[in-house]
């Protein structure tokens, strides 16, 4: 059979046959084909971004919110730089992404030209499936194995490389969809024998990682925990966590490790489900990185390329629980505050009282989000979606292709202003395909945890060289002009009174909208000064972790 | 001798005592020691970017102007990857860079933690040297041997990963700067045979790039042109190009392959001077990369390890030139219009007669400053810094680090307006420094490069998907709200009647100034099929140039 298609014609049916079918995209003149077949292939829905990170983030957040993954189109080895970061995030959570990177012509390479680098060498950092193709007539097969690569399980970055006379030679044929993955089953005697030593352990926990965090794999996971009297924890960062309205809501472990640890603590058997074992995020000088107790014994119940749901029901039933799940208590809707100044917390807590049934939640607000699990526990049934990999530039992006995804979804963007900063150009996008985005910047003029992070060092100085590096007051940030430059409405909120009308007018309309909230840093000097305000950040915490952590940070 | 300091600090000792005295941050908490002992290094200035592609583009404009590398600190391998594309620009023109990459504690990394990656992977990408430092014991050395590498000759990133507990550990050593390089010598033998053949050659060409750019060497090629008739050429895409104020000025070879090919029609002897041999930018289907035709004959005089100058002046006196370089016609200063829209042209026109004495001009206007060139030869004497990898959101960083780097001259920053959304960051890092950087905009609300490209794929469609991926217009972007967002005032300007004064305000006051020029695509199809302004815009060239593009481009 003779084709009348040209590579980049093939490779868009390859996606769209596969189920692959939006394309987040900053393309070049290398992909310049590629862009001419995009009218050939009406199924593929092309976004187009101001800057890779935000094309790359956007591919993620579409996956996790799909289940399926999208493709990024990049230009060369800058372009794909230029999406690492996000692509490392992705990586991180074993979420599908596929990239296409054009390259130059096979016949121009030996030219050396300016755009000429070492794609592979930069493509590796993120995914170990990469080709470059090689001719017209492979472009479909590696298309399919591409795709199939991404999708796994477990689900990874896969990169294929696109040179341009790939693209523009006729004679290219699309290939078949991969076969579907057959999904890995738990093996049933290692979770009887589980089974029988956790019915007999005192203290043991389940940690819950990855797909183990939605609805089914949260309702085995409370029937196996209610059998055995386990605690049910959720790993630092989920990729996706569905939340609210009586399901099971594991605890979260902590950020940071004297907490996490103190979550841990006693525990005699700690069961891995997705999720890795806990450690700390950064090492410390004279602190183990190791956050399990010793003499914990810690097993895997279900790694990234196993079925967890399955898992957990085996487990459950092993383990002799009833089928129904038990009964979950149902957290109180908060009550918002109604007056004062904003703080981290009076915002997370009007965020908890307004939240939309069926919302997304992009969470980047790192310090200022402290209280924003118990201020949403209560609420509507949502998603949570978090920073996987520690790459900071993905909550915008993430939002972004999580509302292309879900397009009768409301979708929250909680944004930190520094991290905010990496991918602004997300905005642009939001606004040019009228996303139903709310963002919300905590605005504290800070890069706050790393205030914290250099008191544990130990610099002083109130207006030294090094403190310095961590103010973003000079100048003041207004992502109110922000936002009109790139085409999204905001306000600025600095009270109660400001932020509640705020967020109803933004919630309320469709398209996005940016609400820049003006917060105090929970970590900044003079808030420590002011002592005890830093602990009462801690309040919004269990307990016990708030003592902890006053007693391991605060010494004095 | 015991040393009390710690590796940070003896690596901050090595580098300030090697000449490195600024460095381009954007920190994590893996660099918090880094951080900290900034304090104990009064000479070096730590200039803080919000986005690490600003950090290291700044490094590239600092290095090209100081003519000494500086440093950038970046976090882990995402830090990295956000600074690739500035990177790559930097590698390919041989401008030296050293990065300082944190990584995690020796300790940490089995843990496989959220931030954990590859980071020589990326690295690779865009730097021969590369170094993981793993011991305090050895960082001093490695960080000389690293700034080492970095000067070259040739220049080159270096990338020096370092470890937090490398960083945090007491006992290291700071060590000597390395050794100067001894500056190759280029063969006489081979450039007394270059000049026997040039002075029996009916048309030859010198084509200069690097540092032969720069007065000492362009006073020596005009010599050694002058006494053999060959013509000077200039690069595409200039590091740093010293022009203006009868300087001999090379003529530039254009970027669109059409056009350059022209210009190197009839040549017998293409001479190289740290240049490399023209090829296109670009493969296109059924078109050769090679742009020297064919019977040409190729030479290198010097590469970028090599003496440019001395090269050159060999070859001068070789040719039995006189000494003195010969007197250069005085280009006219161009006359500004004084009234109607703005065009590409006019914006040109504008700067070329108010450009001040001394400016250093980041141009970044890709197809809105095709004019440029013409407008600003008769202007008094400046530099000229061009995108030399061609990976796009270069302007505005290398703009800033030119800033710091000369303190006294005004820079400016000349932005395509999708070229400058990857870096837009930059601005806050100018309004913090209070860098004298006037930023003009050439706001065409469109990819504008990408639609001629598009146009040579043969694609067709007004409204289609593949055209509105070069689409900048939906929602219009507003460069002075995203200016005031971060801290920089900024002006728009639409006509003739409102740059003029506008140029004024930002040339006349301190600090840095953004103006937001509105100007029409040239190659939007709506002024293609408005004949003939698409030619009118490459009336700004020598006119056979124009003539032949007209032909090749659009034969109809």
């Amino acid at each position: 059979m003779v084709s009348a298609l040209n590579g980049a014609q093939a490779l868009l049916r390859t996606l769209a046959d596969a189920g692959v079918r939006a394309c987040f995209t900053n393309p070049g003149t290398s992909e310049m084909h590629f862009v001419a077949a995009l009218d050939s292939e009406a199924r593929m829905r092309a976004v187009l971004a101001l800057f890779e990170g935000v094309a790359s983030g956007a591919a993620d957040g579409y996956a996790r919110m799909a289940g399926s993954p999208a493709a990024t189109l990049l230009h060369l080895g800058p372009g794909l730089g230029n999406g690492l970061a996000n692509l490392h995030n992705a990586r991180k959570a074993h979420v599908p992404v596929l990239n296409i990177v054009g390259d130059h012509a096979t016949t121009h390479a030996r030219y050396d030209t300016p755009l000429q680098s070492d794609i592979e060498t930069v493509a590796r950092n993120v995914s170990r499936w990469v080709r470059r193709t090689q001719s017209v007539q492979a472009i479909g097969a590696d298309a399919a194995e591409a795709i199939g690569a991404a999708i796994g399980p477990p689900g990874q970055v896969a990169t294929l490389i696109l040179p341009a006379d790939v693209s523009w030679s006729q004679g290219a044929t699309p290939a078949p969809p991969p076969a579907p993955p057959a999904p890995r089953v738990p093996d049933a005697d290692a979770i009887e024998a589980l089974a029988r030593t956790l019915a007999g352990a005192k203290r043991s926990a389940l940690l819950l990682g990855g797909g183990a965090l939605l609805k089914p794999a949260l309702r085995a996971a409370a029937r196996a925990a209610a059998a055995c009297g386990a605690q049910l924890l959720c790993e630092v960062f989920p990729t996706r966590m569905q939340r609210g309205a009586g399901l099971p809501a594991p605890q979260r472990l902590a950020y940071l490790p004297e907490l996490a640890s103190t979550q841990l603590s006693g525990l005699q058997h700690l069961v891995l489900v997705q999720a890795p074992a806990p450690v700390s995020f950064f090492a410390y000088p004279g602190r183990s990185g190791e956050l399990v107790p010793a003499g914990c014994a810690v097993h895997e119940l279900a790694d990234h390329s196993q079925d967890a749901t399955a898992a957990l029901e085996a487990l459950a039933d092993a383990l002799g629980a009833p089928s129904a799940a038990p009964p979950t208590a149902v957290a109180p809707r908060v009550s918002a505050p109604t007056r004062g100044p904003l703080s981290a917390e009076s915002v997370c807590a009007i965020i908890g009282a307004m939240l939309p049934e069926g919302a997304i939640i992009s969470d980047e607000s790192q310090t200022s989000g402290v209280a924003l699990g118990p201020a949403t526990a209560g609420g509507p049934p949502h998603d949570l979606l978090a920073l996987t990999g520690g790459a900071i530039g993905q909550g915008l992006p993430v939002a972004l292709g999580a509302a292309v995804a879900c397009p009768d979804r409301p979708v929250l963007a909680l944004e930190a202003d520094g991290s905010a900063l990496y991918t602004i150009q997300s905005l642009w996008t939001m606004a040019r395909e009228q996303l139903d985005v709310t963002v919300i910047i905590f605005r504290n003029d800070a890069y706050a945890i790393l205030e914290l992070e250099l008191q544990r060092v130990g610099a002083r100085g109130a207006h030294s060289k090094a403190r310095a590096q961590f103010d973003l007051s000079r100048p003041e940030l207004d992502f109110v002009a922000l936002a009109a430059g790139l085409g999204v409405p905001g306000r600025r909120a600095r009270t109660v009174e400001e932020l509640t009308p705020a967020l109803s007018w933004a919630l309320g309309e469709p398209g996005p909208h940016l609400i820049e909230a003006v917060v105090p840093s929970v970590f900044s000097p003079a808030r420590l000064r002011a002592m005890p305000y830093g602990l009462r950040a801690l309040s919004a915490l269990p307990r016990p972790l708030a003592g902890a952590l006053r007693r391991r940070l605060y010494p004095g």
